[in-house]
């Protein structure tokens, strides 16, 4: 695995940050110039920039733009607000707030003059801990894939290069075993309302030359059944202290079938997605979005029921891929470190 | 419930075959004329006309057709063509093969200058017994719904109305329930590929004046585990001896949810869906669609797998909505009756 990933998510360009808009692809590869904190916040509510690690780093960088931009006089005050507009965008994954908490403890300890830079560094090392994060739980990830050609691996949504800074997190044993001349393949549930799977998932695999195929969701419980498929590696968006894992809704149907099925089901995330204060999955919130991004050309009139996440439950799991290895309840091994979020 | 169905979704017009063109729907409510048997062959390949019952009612009239066409020299060979050419047209609903057999036993015992009015008189017959059918399996499914306001229904695809010459299955209890003033509200998922729970369920419940909303067929197992709803009602295109049953491709995953959730998850079909030359599931044929279906917008290359159904095993199911009642197997009241197809 080369030290740089295939592509820049979000990068900070010159006083402004660089993202690709993602909700072009894969039509069109655009990057967008985000030049205000009102514009990083509505890329992330519009999901032009998505997936809990990108959206983590995304809001370090917004805060570190507020700054850049701002006098002296008003630094500290337009930091703050930076901050608090930015946890205000998405509230299940838990990313955003541990990015949010590592910047803002920069606002008491660093000296306003240098505190600028100070929060610029802070999201560049934040970028480059997802990279490295993304490398090790590839090299974890490795562990667990059955010694068969090809290895089959069904994913939900997008947990790739494209949800990160670097190399994802449910991709990033894909993308190990690629470089390591494993013949793997993908099976990517397209993954309604927002296609991440049809869209990024396929793109980015494609674009690596990696094998993969797309299949509706309603498709992967008759995948997994049929044993077409040897494993399931998934994203998070946060994990509660007991294991229960929110990601993106229909996950939690893919899991009930890969138990159903026999089909070992994984999570893969840093450590900063999970989050010890929530004892269990009940305790996550888990945003709504617009009815329109479901109900399409349905007939006028017509409601529709349109949660972002499910919550899946830790017996569901076999076990939650991190840069610390492949871990089981209670973590421990993240919690002695101090390294959760 | 009155004695006409909404609307006619197969129909004998003067010489032609007139249906609803089910690909326009929500947008377009259009009546198509049919006027050859490749052209009902195509209809049924294409899913203007589509649902079990309803394509059984259409390939029986597209023999009556090839007959009325035919002179007295080729009439034989015409229905006999008629027949093989619409068996090709769909393998996994096997109510088609029980209205061509129906056709097709005229064939041997009908003066062949009475066999035109015979066939057309079968086919109307089939229309007439789908339309009392699906008003008995309205009654029979009165009797699972929960005393509660509103009585909560998820159903997936569309087995309403438009997938049957009159009530539908799965929503002939909603339909039933609905005509007696209960406070009756379905949760459509969507089902992709095709979207005929947010285009033609959604749109003939809307139609009714019946509360649906729709959600993405990834939400399904979330809504069933929080609780949302009281009961499943999907339809089905084949029902093996044992009460494995095949319906729409995401109809397994939906039952999966349903056992792990505690909710009861039923099947309303005629008597005709019920096959029992074939033992169980895995000797059901599953049709695979075109990769188009599914790949959209998808980056080129990429591939998809696109079944068109799934098969759910008979221990996720609480019982099987007929016209003779709400059965379990081994379904010894069809077949002592002889109406199984």
């Amino acid at each position: 695995m080369s030290m740089r990933p295939p592509f820049d998510t979000v990068r900070w360009d010159d006083g402004v940050i660089r993202i690709i808009d993602q909700t072009r692809l894969p039509a069109e590869l655009r990057f967008v110039k985000l030049k205000t904190v009102e514009e990083v916040a509505e890329a992330i509510q519009t999901l032009a920039v998505r997936g809990a690690p990108a959206i983590g780093v995304a809001a370090a960088y917004g805060v570190a733009l507020a700054a850049h931009q701002s006098s002296p006089e008003d630094l500290l005050e337009n930091v703050r607000h930076a901050r608090e507009r930015l946890m205000r965008t998405r509230p299940t994954a838990v990313n955003l707030f541990f990015a949010l908490d590592r910047q803002a403890r920069l606002f008491e300890t660093v000296h306003p003059e240098r505190l600028a830079a100070a929060l610029l560094q802070e999201a560049n090392n934040l970028l480059e801990e997802d990279l490295e994060t993304g490398r090790r739980i590839g090299l974890a990830g490795l562990t667990v894939l059955p010694d068969r050609t090809p290895v089959r691996v069904l994913t939900h949504c997008n947990a790739g290069a494209l949800a990160t800074g670097g190399w994802g997190t449910a991709l990033a044993p894909v993308y190990a075993a690629h470089d390591r001349g494993m013949n793997i393949q993908v099976w990517a549930d397209e993954t309604r309302p927002l296609w991440q799977g049809r869209r990024l998932t396929a793109w980015e695999l494609a674009e690596a030359g990696i094998d993969v195929r797309v299949l509706v969701d309603g498709a992967a419980a008759s995948a997994l059944l049929g044993k077409k498929v040897d494993l399931v590696i998934v994203g998070a968006d946060r994990i509660a202290a007991n294991g229960d894992t929110a990601n993106k809704i229909g996950t939690l149907g893919v899991a009930l079938a890969a138990k159903a099925a026999g089909v070992p089901f994984y999570v893969a995330a840093p450590s900063t997605t999970f989050d010890f204060k929530t004892a269990d999955g009940s305790a996550i919130p888990v945003e709504e979005r617009s009815e329109s991004e479901v109900l399409g050309d349905a007939p006028r009139g017509v409601r529709a029921w349109n949660p972002a996440f499910d919550v899946t439950p830790h017996d569901l799991i076999a076990g939650w891929i991190t840069e610390a290895g492949v871990l089981k309840p209670p973590f421990k091994e993240l919690r002695a470190t101090g390294t959760g979020g």
